[in-house]
């Protein structure tokens, strides 16, 4: 069918025409995204309240042959949300309920239109704790969980996967189901749960999940340690991590990256004559901070540390408040495209050596921080004053090269972003043909139609130039395997 | 081809006559199992040395359509290797290699057949730590990760899941591929890591896994907390598990299950005149578990404890060798059934008193006792002087009743042993008929043939008995869904 004409019955399906807009009347915004620089087109938004409405509305894209694109904030990096194929944009952000939290068993039960920063709050309120803490509050929850979204706090608590206990999701042919549940252990069938997760839309429409919560730390002190230079500070994080210090977050800032936060709030570190910092959050009982505060000022001070400052309230709030503005101090003055390479722990200096060089060849700013306890790298691709083809030619290139050169040093293209689709390009050139094809096999057994954000991520349009790419550049992020080797068996150290 | 004369085939495929196994040179424990009641028959019994061997085995297997049933150390409760339709049975045990230990990213890349008590000790040699921790040290590490194997720790540390950052596997056509990585985060493309970990040899050989370690704890001390009846010892786990203590282990007993272990060990409990026990275990430094201990002396008091005790070394090693022989004593006795039920942690009182309740009515023995402070309850089903049909008759009557049970409480049907082939009839009894659907079109996604472990947990063979068996009891394991209530939306609180 054409699906010109898809507004009456999808009023009828919702019984609400205020709840189903077309043409005009749907905002720019529905069709890109955050940095968007990708656009798509859309025959219909609408806005579903339930899980039998969402069930409907699928039911009524695959009898029809509808491409549906299901969002929730809208805050993703990755283009995940832009209907590149058109059909139903599926916006869930008015199932935005807190159904339940319950306070026996730690869990809560949300709708996937709940914003991370109310449901933090909500569940703080009661002496409750949800670890994932993603650096846009402003998220769905439902977001956080199709891109298995990561954050500082990864470091102690894990990333959101570790807090799902059970979604109810919605099939492409509008079925209903549940995976997973309340129970902390599940060794009970496939774990289909832990396939949606992260499966940036493409498998299912999650309508509610069941998030595992913990107590909510006693106390939480902020630490800052100066290192002379990026290659000491960097080295000092897998001792960090040995030492039973039970850090919550460690983070890394180079000096003249946190200069550029300086400047934009105004507010200014310790340790001027630094070349790097480390940055990290001690939680527990106060005694227990007291003692690990002590054990790491030792173990820095043996790394080679220039200092390092246990924060007051107060300081920790600045200096966090520049760790913050690294972004938004960038973004003030120029366009910025955002990579989140996740590398081996024992690789972060290695990468960040590669980005200065190729930042020193290319002459295009590639400014790095993050999450150093989980070798989680941020970059700021910046663009400065390039022209729109300039832009686009460079970015390419330096992205072809550092998303090479992080699967060399066995890293991976996403560590919490996704790969939505502006990094599905290198993702389908650099990962393993085999791994991809199966994702694709699964995605057709959820969705035999192909309707679900279709040409997302892994998901490998049939007849489109995506077909082309897979694999150009060999296997870069996997083991390599016989079938590499003429047979011959090695294990590489990636 | 008739499967009958495929020994010269396999010789010339592994280059080794002698690891080629036909007819009554196959040893009887290679049909059944464990518990076995179950029996099986195979064409043959190959011992694979490499990847590229089980990748050469696959391919004639699946070129030639014969079933492969994969197994390491055979130590499995579920029957899951038990070789049902015949074929290869592939056994990886001389797969048994720590290809590395990386103590700079804290992980371990090791192969299938590596025995879970040799790792744990390897890496505890070195300082680090390989938390998941399930009952059976003789277990392979790859039969750890294919039933998601849980234990004591979890309650701390997590599942086996939880600590596979990778795989190395062998699809059924014999292709080699990689699922995860070294990496600490991973939002890139889906997560077939997570679907092979706990699926139990359906969709893949499992042949290398990247493993995550943790620093070892500085200290560990046990305790162990009296209770007058088990109302009280159980109603104190959720309390203690929300006061911010973050016990390894909190495990529960009751007073005459206690009594089975102590009669059969010659070692006594404390605090005869109790009815239940909780056993703890706390890690981490001297002074925190100290801080800890303090704290949960004064919770167990209000909570109406009779007594708590920390535990010396000496003591701790006699109190979890009466912990550790309750099933051995009761299989010194009686041919015993086990089953790891989980449910909800504040349900678990509703269940024991279910058990026993079920006990009294069929008089037959179910004796419970288990990881508390994750719900996951283990019974022993006792046969005691029952005859054949008697035994069998009465324990399908009660395991169809405890399993509705556990549903009706919000629980599962196994919380780490797996399902296999004996809790099978029960899973796809109760299980929701879509979320099987779909798993069994992700096996067919993964493995056309559906030659690989054919007929174990999830996966219904076409035109067997299975077919009628799915949903015969309604869906118990899951919300309800608009489908069930003509389109009525309603939250249980399951």
């Amino acid at each position: 069918m054409s699906n010109n004409n898809i507004e009456p019955q999808l009023s009828d399906i919702l019984g609400d025409p205020a709840r189903v807009l077309t043409g005009n009347a749907i905002e720019e915004k529905y069709y890109s995204f955050t940095h968007g620089r990708e656009r798509g087109h859309a025959d219909a938004l609408v806005f579903p309240e339930s899980t039998e409405e969402v069930s409907r509305v699928l039911r009524f894209a695959y009898e029809n042959n509808i491409h549906v694109t299901p969002r929730g904030a809208g805050t993703n990096l990755t283009g995940s949300t832009v209907p590149l194929y058109g059909g139903i944009v599926l916006d869930l952000s008015r199932m935005n309920h807190i159904l339940e939290i319950d306070e026996e068993t730690l869990t809560a039960v949300v709708e996937p239109g709940v914003i991370l920063e109310d449901f933090q709050n909500e569940v703080e309120a009661r002496g409750l704790f949800y670890p994932p803490d993603p650096g846009e509050k402003k998220a769905s929850l439902g977001g956080n969980i199709s891109t298995n979204a990561g954050g500082m706090r990864a470091v102690r608590y894990g990333v959101t996967r570790d807090y799902v206990r059970g979604l109810e999701v919605v099939l492409s042919d509008g079925r209903v189901t549940t995976l997973g549940s309340k129970n902390v252990k599940d060794a009970s069938g496939l774990s289909l749960k832990n396939l949606v997760i992260g499966s940036e839309g493409t498998l299912a429409v999650i309508t509610k999940a069941i998030l595992r919560l913990v107590p909510k730390p006693e106390a939480s002190r902020s630490l800052i340690a100066a290192f002379p230079d990026t290659e000491s500070g960097i080295s000092a994080v897998p001792e960090i991590l040995k030492a039973n210090l039970d850090p919550t977050a460690l983070e890394f800032v180079e000096r003249k990256v946190a200069e550029r936060g300086e400047a934009f709030t105004g507010v200014s570190w310790p340790f001027h004559e630094a070349g790097s910092y480390l940055l990290m959050i001690f939680d527990g009982s106060e005694s227990s901070i007291d003692e690990r505060t002590d054990k790491l000022n030792g173990l820095v001070e043996k790394l080679g540390a220039i200092g390092v400052k246990a924060l007051s309230v107060e300081e920790a709030a600045d200096i966090w408040k520049v760790r913050g503005a690294l972004v938004t101090s960038i973004e003030a003055v120029s366009e910025q495209a955002p990579v989140d390479v996740v590398v081996p722990i024992n690789r972060t200096a290695d990468f960040l050596r590669f980005v200065d060089s190729q930042s020193a060849k290319t002459g295009m700013a590639l400014v790095a921080f993050g999450h150093a306890g989980d070798g989680n790298v941020h970059l700021c691709v910046v663009r400065g004053k390039l022209g729109e083809d300039e832009w686009k030619l460079l970015h390419d290139i330096n992205m072809s090269a550092v998303y090479r050169d992080a699967g060399e040093l066995g890293g991976l293209i996403s560590g919490e972003h996704g790969i939505g689709l502006t990094k599905r390009k290198y993702f389908l050139k650099y990962a393993d043909p085999v791994a991809l094809s199966v994702m694709n096999g699964v995605k057709r057994s959820f969705d035999p139609k192909e309707i679900l954000n279709r040409g997302k991520s892994y998901h490998v349009v049939k007849g489109s130039s995506d077909e082309s790419t897979i694999g150009e550049n060999g296997r870069l992020y996997g083991f390599r395997h016989p079938q590499d080797d003429q047979g011959l068996q090695q294990v590489q150290s990636y």
